[in-house]
């Protein structure tokens, strides 16, 4: 997802509004791809591209859950690199800069190619229809919980459930609770346009994080004793904590790695299969601090922090808990679908 | 001390020259304030006054001496705000904004009374002579070693020898590599025009962060077995590490309370009578995220990191040492010259 600068008719780099807290808008396209049909878009094998980028994370929570479920073949995925110009993602990773289903350079234009006048963010995670090159839905909470509810005939062999039907309100709520500090949170620190405003983004993100530190010290994952919905949430955000929300976003109580408990949840996921093999440091670093150039006008990349402790031991194991539950953990990335060499932990 | 936007006819929050590598101005007006009074400036009770800023570590350097040495009585302290104009830094702490003896408001007052057309940066700290209001000198590197060695007369009983004979060879040398490398070396990470200069002032910052932690496993200060001159230079540094360097300026393998013997180190001296009774936490960061609009636009001033771990015990006595040597520690600091509750550790 990106955020106000996506919208093409914004400034580049105008991601702080001066005076003003940060307001997210969350506003998606809500047609649903669903088992029946019923928005007129069917779950069906081969028909959709889901469109990513390994730098943001409310994409990265599709790229997980597509890989725990193992929903690659039925479902293929395009990636955007980790920068995008004023206008849209663009898909400068790929030989001629354009995406080798869709056959664009941005993102923008299957926005365009269903709403000619689309005046929102043009935002990833995105699912297209491929033969009509229009996109379906860029709503990102309900992409992951679809992938899981309506996608289940494509599932591999011992996908996990992530969503649960007894556990639904539980997840809801803790999910909840984590969007509006921690994911949504650092993004309020970060584009807060005064002190006062990022003050009480701080306060909010850290007195949460203290609350989850609490939680996780004697549970293995946030939502009964398997890996949820919750969990895909919360990490993806906790991924990016000390390589990018501790300076960049001045999330800078501590560093994550200085919670115990959630510095060794974290490593725990980071280890799980499906979880760690989806995470590039690199583009990670690059998006945020050479596209907010509002916050990072030298759009310097730091070179750090250190990365290799996310290998350490975690010693989670004890607390028990069934990672994958009755199922099993995914195999490695397809070929092609591979973090590159150095850009991991 | 400021940089480049110090000097009038320079533009606000240009620290960072695009392409270019961070180069300091180290011209400074050579005049000396001597025992033999050789540049018609003798060392004279009551007759010169230090401008200092709390914020600023070159001008921290000579606080820190002063106060070790007991020169309060003969050399009075002005103290400037922790934000400076694109003119100079100013008195805006003091009544009226006007220091209450040279009654000016800026520093650059006393600059361009004794040389009207002065080009280069208005830099604390600066030594003024009272009587004519004309500035002295700004040469902070000397600064402090004149205090050790020319107003001797002038120390108080039990003053330490910062500088002593014996060492000063080794001083000056270990002096020179932090200076290079770590005092000098975080603003070359900070104000880094270019990926390749900050990557590799970045490389030459922690190479020599390494070799310290290493010199100091087994000696508890960096020259001989007492607290010198080299100590109180990189000091001033390490105070300011996690509180702004790590961010700020983007030194971020890892914050100093990851590096177990430099961070010992830098709580021993601290704790000692004469260094952390100087940090002014609060000023220091207002100081680097409000004035370096360049690379912090908003100029929000994160509320990080949690410094409490200062105050922890070091466990560096077990290495000996004797800190003041043959001498004693000061007295707590004079009336007037506390740092305000509240902006300590």
């Amino acid at each position: 997802m990106t955020d106000r600068t996506a919208e093409p008719q914004s400034t580049e780099g105008a991601y702080v509004e001066s005076g003003a807290e940060f307001t997210r808008d969350t506003h998606y396209i809500p047609t649903r791809i669903t088992a029946d049909g019923r928005d007129g878009y069917p779950v069906e094998p081969g028909r959709y591209r889901l469109v990513a980028a390994r730098a943001c994370p409310w994409a990265n929570r599709a790229i997980i859950v597509r890989r725990l479920l193992g929903l690659e073949d039925v479902l293929s995925m395009g990636l955007c690199g980790p920068t995008h110009d004023k206008r849209s993602w663009t898909f400068d990773l790929d030989p001629g800069g354009l995406d080798p289903v869709l056959k664009i350079p941005r993102l923008q234009d299957a926005y365009f190619a269903r709403f000619p006048d689309y005046s929102r963010g043009i935002t990833v995670p995105a699912i297209v229809d491929v033969p009509t090159g229009q996109v379906v839905t860029n709503d990102y909470p309900r992409i992951t919980l679809d992938l899981s509810s309506e996608w289940t005939r494509y599932h591999r062999d011992g996908a996990p459930d992530l969503y649960p039907e007894p556990l639904r309100d539980e997840i809801d709520e803790v999910a909840d609770l984590v969007f509006r500090d921690v994911n949504n949170g650092v993004y309020r620190c970060g584009f807060a346009g005064s002190q006062e405003a990022y003050e009480s983004a701080y306060d909010r993100l850290f007195a949460r994080l203290d609350w989850l530190e609490e939680r996780l010290a004697d549970r293995r994952y946030l939502v009964g004793d398997i890996i949820t919905e919750a969990d895909v949430r919360l990490f993806t955000t906790l991924a990016r904590f000390d390589a990018v929300y501790h300076g960049h976003f001045k999330c800078n109580r501590n560093k994550l790695d200085e919670m115990p408990t959630l510095w060794s949840y974290a490593r725990d996921l980071f280890q799980t299969p499906g979880f760690g093999d989806t995470i590039d440091f690199t583009q990670i670093k690059q998006h945020y601090y050479i596209v907010h150039t509002d916050i990072n006008p030298t759009q310097i990349v730091p070179k750090g922090p250190d990365l290799s402790g996310w290998l350490t031991p975690h010693g989670r194991e004890g607390l028990g808990g069934r990672p994958f539950g009755d199922g099993t953990p995914p195999p490695p990335p397809r070929p092609g679908e591979e973090v590159p060499a150095g850009h991991g932990a």
